[in-house]
């Protein structure tokens, strides 16, 4: 197909394929003529990806590339490629707080308990570890207390995603997948969180704010 | 305190610190002499939220002082604090992707299904039936078969979330806590389901990958 079907198809406008073929997110079409060139379905799903990543997943187009990069490099063993993938979709963050140290030591103490096969160096354990300190940092350091209920979920979630993941056979649908699924399952997850806040909320808390009422010994 | 001292105390530099009260995310200082202010414990608290919220939370100052509104009107019903705070810091996609009514049905059948007691025009909602169209859009539409893993995951979290908030007492102190614990609860929650994800695919992979071999029946 042609640039514009291309477009029509994928609902990205001309001038944004351009520039996704000259960032290297997206392959160049076959040329079938100097100023012609041809795309198919793997374009398609491509820029479906693309758009994925970004508008759903908040990634940016440096993001993006590293990603793609880690889903085209199949010849990798499969492990180090899950594991450049996952890296380049954690977010990294820029602030050292106060506290971090003792942050990382409870991270490092929860993966211990749990029993996690994981490099205690992980991306995803610092991002983690910030967290807590921040938490820390507003007074708030008691938000340890939930972490066994998190990791019990999170642990939850892995596993559907794991058999959700090995459905796919082929490697480089595999990497495909976990990058996907990482990041629109993290929009997805958050969301659902939120919904399931209303509802525990609403059960909590809605006779009372209908009395005018606030709860808890402060009340107003 | 002077400005030099609050920004030594929370590592925020000074010029940063005179932009928040511009943008109305601080309150100003309270002047001891013409071009001098004095600032207290209050604004060291409220400063280290206002960066736990960026720089942990990825929240912009906008959305930030969205959620700062809500945090400072603790005169409303909670329950409608609750939800503006809620609402300030849930993302919003510009995207209508292809296949959005559909999966805004299946986000309804889900809620119907799990019993929540949540507003089918929640943004989250929207929020999630976004997400899910995008993985229909790459060819995954039978991600669906993880949502209900992914509820019983948010709803020990929700729970545990609900408990932690109930600690505090106080209806200001409540709200802060909803939306701290939303937003760093998030940060928190997607890193540890990166290190449940490797320690699940390390269980799964890591001898394939030792021997070389890929996984699966596509093999390599």
């Amino acid at each position: 197909m042609r640039i514009g079907e291309l477009s029509r198809e994928t609902g990205v406008a001309v001038p944004t394929i351009k520039y996704y073929v000259r960032e290297g997110l997206l392959p160049a079409g076959r040329l079938t003529s100097p100023n012609q060139a041809s795309y198919d379905d793997g374009h398609v799903r491509r820029l479906r990806l693309i758009r994925g990543l970004m508008d759903v997943g908040g990634l940016s187009v440096s993001a993006v590339r590293e990603v793609l990069a880690a889903v085209d490099s199949p010849e990798r063993p499969v492990h180090k490629v899950l594991g450049a993938a996952q890296e380049a979709i954690t977010p990294k963050s820029a602030v050292a707080p106060e506290g971090l140290e003792e942050a990382r030591r409870t991270v490092a103490e929860l993966v211990r308990r749990r029993g996690w096969h994981t490099d205690p160096d992980h991306p995803s354990a610092e991002a983690m570890a910030v967290a807590l300190a921040a938490f820390r940092g507003i007074g708030r350091g008691d938000f340890l207390e939930v972490l066994d209920d998190y990791a019990d979920a999170c642990e939850r979630v892995a596993a559907a995603d794991l058999a959700w993941v090995g459905r796919n056979a082929e490697v480089d649908g595999l990497v495909e997948s976990v990058v996907v699924g990482t990041v629109l399952g993290d929009a997805v997850l958050m969301a659902m969180r939120r919904l399931a806040h209303v509802d525990a909320s609403a059960r909590r808390y809605e006779k009372d704010a209908e009395g005018g009422a606030a709860p808890g010994a402060g009340g107003r």
